[in-house]
């Protein structure tokens, strides 16, 4: 059995992320990169690696740009968080997402579910991401 | 950055928030108005408010009755819940929400995901809703 | 009022079924039935009931190979959880469940909402199922 992460800990990765997507669905960019490190890493697609702060900044930017331009509210929830402190400090959280999408006169629609794969650590007291990794269930099918 | 909520205060909301809405959703609004301090506000839509335990459960029965009459199963899901303490003692909830509705015979359907705002306070040692301000992300896009 | 799970727990509990759906996620049957005690209940049906880790192990393998052979992704959700300290040292947690699945070519789809009971145990430090019954949202409407 892996070490368990103290349950202190457990709620404060909870209230992390749930204060990081709060900026990132409120298209707040900059203040979603500044919950990633100096040297962060953030990938959502296959191939695709935004990294600094800037980078991912530029990487959401574009990627809301080109999806996202018209009239959306967009929700990201995630959930059954699996946080394993590793030997170097840092700590692996594996967890459940999706986005609900919310456009004029149409149902919410779910986008695809994905598990993600974080590498967090502490700077200064505080989480933040060294990496995020999403990978979308319907890619596993194809693999 | 806005004050941290304790970790131990994280998990008490989480928890305070399952009760509640377990309860709500066994239509148990009594004990759901009890929820509330005396003086509590509720508004689940725009220009509605019902004020006071007795107020909010008069407005619950009215809603079901309303809108939920025939054989359904409701099931609130909150999620992505942020905390922040407010200078006054109470604090800040802002959260994600949604409703899924079992009918017979049909798929479980997901009604309007929201932005939920509520205010809590400590009486007597528990936490209690001293509002609640629900604003669903489709009326969003037409402001 | 009952009496409240300390913070901690609560967390923990969290934490204890993210990791245990997770394995139920990736299919490692054994790891999952591990969760449970030596002389650990599964229902998920009506009818059903599975006992001891092997019959948990036996019980699942069969269930997917009927129903989810083909290529599908399922994630199980967990949330609104409620954990009741009883008097004999377990603790009762109640809360809302369901899977999504994805499959090719097609939207994730959720399946049915349901209400699940389970009896924890600490044994040896470690939180275990004692038992856990599923019971689907559309199946009250039928009673």
């Amino acid at each position: 059995m892996t070490s368990q992460a103290p349950n202190g800990l457990y709620a404060e990765v909870q209230h992390f992320y749930a204060r990081q997507m709060q900026m990132m669905d409120r298209r707040a960019f900059e203040a979603f990169a500044e919950t990633f490190t100096e040297d962060g890493e953030f990938s959502h697609s296959p191939g695709q690696l935004a990294c600094t702060r800037p980078g991912i900044v530029a990487e959401l930017e574009d990627f809301h740009k080109r999806l996202y331009n018209g009239p959306v509210v967009r929700r990201h929830w995630f959930n059954m968080i699996v946080v394993d402190p590793q030997e170097d400090g840092s700590f692996l959280a594996t967890f459940y997402a999706y986005v609900i999408n919310t456009r004029p006169g149409a149902e919410p629609q779910m986008g695809p579910v994905c598990l993600v794969t974080d590498v967090l650590v502490r700077v200064d007291g505080e989480l933040l991401n060294k990496s995020r990794q999403v990978r979308q269930d319907r890619l596993l099918l194809d693999s």
